[in-house]
């Protein structure tokens, strides 16, 4: 039942966000961010202003957009911004004036291979203004270039601020995990809202455990520009506390999973996710670090080199509908959102418990004076003593949970209540590691 | 000559001790130790005494049983333990009552896959008493429900001792190879006696070396409880001065050869013991910790964790007559017995001469001014000198000569004579280990 | 047509040194040392006394020849030196006397699988004489067993020195990267002078470079006794200060292209010949070094252990014209030597541009406003984007170049100018190494 709320709940948020016109700064955002604010009360909300310096980039100015339309001569709104954002070039320039479809035309986008497809297209960082439209409309106009039209870009560019968001959730150390998901496109589903919706799910799921070991941090920013501003603000910080770290990205529709490494792809991020996938998936695709593509690639940057890894749904870039309106609501599913989310969350989970443990007795325990056998001997039970035996004897305090259960060839998920009992009946321990100091 | 002689002396050795009643403690172990004793004068024999705290076991009641048997109402034995002193589960508390079969029933184990086998079985730590017997018998008892039966089992389970031998045969330097077998189980063969007696040619072997570089320790011990009251009283010395050791279990039949690497699979011991199995026998089984089942348990314990491993012929749990009355003479042959016997001496012969050694001189010797070219140019002859420049090129010092084998593709025991050329000619010379100082 | 000249300049010089008697010591050696110093005018020619002591060897005497013939009954010289001196054995004692073929045969050396071919044998630390010649020579010589011949060897062996030639061109740091060829094989092709002219052409393509990084150490020098004389004297320094090493040999036919490793294969001189020969050549045979068979084995011994791996065209030994008259000028070509010569360049250039570079911003550059993003995007500038962009992200100062290119799946050659233009926009830097202080 708790199910079955959730996975509405997570594609309500996103129907609910989907009409916003996102960009990596202005008035989308925000909405965005208000929106989330109200499931997650403490999600603190920050602007950089325009010009700020950020390692190698500069905080653009800020855009944002009333209205846009191309008309033709019968005064016939023919492409219109109001019936999807995605029909005006990201970061236009203001534009009212007539010209005849041959000058238009230069400034129009479709894609030949996907004609009935509006491509998603920006110009963040070059001034210049235009409009997308499906290749088939583009046909028709092409029939008559010598036809006026009256094109308006009701946008502004000014000196203004980028907005993200970060959600703190304190834990019992100071060690931390990253999730970092983005907000900077407009009606997009799969690419854009399946992140911020499954990443508000953990956070709401992280909120409401007793007792996190680790400290959650949990940001909400426009891909790139948002990631390098953030990391030049906190990375000195992020670098000594971060044990392990997820960009959440892509992860709506129900086709497939997908993996992406971190740089080296060696990290504690990259060995949960690997264990998790393995255990829990069928198949799932692995992409190489090469393939990335999101903030990853400033996460994952020489010298910063935190430990982030992805874990997606059909990854970017790797599905026909991706930067195009295809990628709408249709697209994802109550179901995709949900496996990408329990998927994430059993990540979470393992995180928490993926210490070193040590026997506390030489030699083997004898478990049938603690009860530890099993009163039933069935094959489930004995397959459980046996877990229950190599887990004590690869126990020595070197080896962590996700090594012992790949050494033992079990999932690290189903050692977690055995370690407890063990733990409970004295016969294990925690070894303490820099986040007891 | 000597060879048959030896195989008829080991499977001489198995025959006279099968009879013999054997348990985790008891008579049975003593008077097998007695007997090997008279073949190794050395053995040393220990009692340790029953409530004695062993980590986290405790050295049970000492076990005896004179005679035991089930008399149906014409005065008949029908299952007799002086027949075959499987028929009684080990550790069986004493009875002498009247019953029906119904009642008998729930203390009578066999098997209804091995029809014509009695199943051994123990209860070392919970009192109760059974009989062991054939699932055809068995049936043919169930045909007269009612029928009433006189049982007795004339044991004793009194506070007394474990009793285990020890043999130390000292090298030239401290450090240490462990064998360690057990003398636990009653008239069983290949999961038993094999065991004891191919150690016993083992250590006769060893006696009569010259110059053994390493100290041998030979243990004759109750399995699980024998091995854990051992180590309570010698770990720490054995786990700074032991560098390799096997167990020997299951070392009598002809069928296989089987490999069990220590926890971790990277010992001093599994190298010897792959390089010996990998040029010496066609075909092993290779199986993984996970697979352990006798007193590598004890050994590769967490913090313990001596260099051990196992080299078996058919594997116990791995063979259709394990653990049953089928385990008997039968089942073992001289030619099984010879054939471990002579893999684990080939193991302990190549780790006596398992060195580091290095070159005397820079740059590739003359070898034809020393002699070291063969006057006849044969096939044969051309392999050797290029094995004697293979193992010149990597007699670095770093390299022992299992590494060196290993790299130039050949059998180490074949390059031990090469080696003796060589240091002959001082050319080569050992390089110090911790074991000379 | 730089590259033709090349070419013939290379085969010229192989015609010009052919007809000349090469051994491991004499005036055969002094004179091609002489040709080559014509071209190489920085060549040091060093005479080392026959007796000198070089580790485990001695410097022989001195081997001339001026004439060697067989001569038959009717005054002609059926077998003549001068018109192919791989009749005589190599160190042949002088000879002049008269016997019959049945004597004579005992000194004949000929191949009964290759009937047409001469051999090409020598004796060098043991005396004797003796002729070479084919099969089908030799069996017309046995129609007549008792035919009388007169054999003349006019050699001479005494006290001398043995030749070799070192040329040292200096770079901007002490680390060096060793080339050797050898010069001690008489009218020899492939299995000889393949090796000197590429040699000699990559030393005149490393002069007329501005500014080397490494210095290198290039020599010429009779095999096996040459390298160990050689380095006797030179080896600590070189062991200091060898970076990467190549033997140079075997690089004339045009069949195939070998690599042999270094003892342990890890070396930067195996890391660079693997990465070239990946790259730039469709197939190589990749040998052990337990197929090693020239000075590898003095450079690679215990001790010295130097960064030297081989890359041959048909590699000694593998071909079957090996050691023998088949093995002449028209078994090289043109084509063959380039090949070699183009391979080895390319390592030499990678090494030199084969450093450690770190990023100067944190996070991803903007190369937009850079001007590195190509104007005109095709799928060449596309991949040229990505190679830069994965160059940024792995350019940790952790991994070298050829790192990285193996990371990324590119030819490090093709990374080059990348790295050039990065260094141009200041956002890469060398990271300082040992050799630069």
């Amino acid at each position: 039942m708790t199910k079955i709320k959730m996975n509405s709940q997570m594609y309500q948020w996103a129907t609910d966000l989907f009409p916003i016109c996102r960009s990596i700064t202005g008035n989308g955002v925000r909405q965005t961010l208000n929106y989330l604010q109200k499931l997650l009360p403490n999600l603190q909300i920050y602007e950089v202003p325009s010009g700020t310096q950020a390692f190698d980039w500069t905080v653009p100015d800020e855009w944002n957009i009333k209205d846009a339309f191309i008309c033709n001569e019968q005064g016939n709104k023919i492409v219109d911004f109001s019936k999807n954002n995605l029909h005006v070039v990201g970061y236009s320039e203001p534009v009212d004036c007539q010209m005849t479809f041959e000058e238009l035309d230069k400034h129009l986008y479709s894609l030949p291979e996907q004609p009935t497809a509006i491509p998603y297209i920006t110009s963040y960082y070059k001034r210049r203004w235009g409009f997308c439209l499906s290749e088939n409309q583009r046909n028709e106009l092409r029939q008559n270039p010598q036809a006026e039209y009256y094109i308006k870009i009701d946008s502004s560019l000014h000196p203004g601020s980028l907005t993200y968001g970060e959600l703190i959730i304190p834990g019992s150390t100071k060690e931390e995990i990253l999730l970092s998901t983005y907000i900077c496109h407009p009606s997009i589903a799969n690419n854009e809202l399946s992140g911020p919706v499954v990443t508000t799910a953990l956070a709401e799921y992280i909120s409401k455990q007793h007792s996190n070991r680790y400290t959650y941090r949990i940001l909400f920013i426009p891909e790139t520009i948002g990631s390098i501003v953030y990391l030049s603000r906190n990375w000195e910080y992020m670098k000594q506390h971060t044990i392990a770290g997820f960009v959440v990205t892509c992860v709506g529709d129900d086709r497939t999973y997908s993996y992406i490494p971190s740089r080296l792809g060696n990290t504690l991020a990259d060995k949960a996710a690997l264990h998790i996938l393995k255990h829990k998936v069928a198949n799932f695709k692995q992409y190489s670090f090469l393939d990335r593509g999101s903030d990853e690639r400033q996460y994952c940057s020489p010298e910063i080199d935190l430990p982030v890894c992805s874990i997606c749904r059909s990854k970017y870039g790797e599905y026909p509908e991706y930067h195009t309106s295809l990628d709408n609501l249709d697209l994802i599913s109550a179901k995709g959102l949900e496996g990408a989310y329990s998927v994430l969350k059993e990540c979470i989970f393992l995180l928490e418990h993926n210490l070193k443990y040590k026997t506390k007795v030489l030699c083997e325990p004898q478990l049938g004076k603690r009860g530890l056998y099993p009163n039933l001997s069935t094959k489930e039970s004995g397959k459980q003593v046996r877990d229950m035996m190599n887990l004590i004897a690869y126990a020595d305090g070197k080896y962590d949970l996700i090594d012992i259960a790949n050494i033992v060839g079990v999932s690290a998920i189903k050692l977690i209540p055995i370690v407890e009992k063990l733990i409970d009946a004295d016969l294990l321990e925690v070894v303490n590691t820099k986040s007891e100091e």
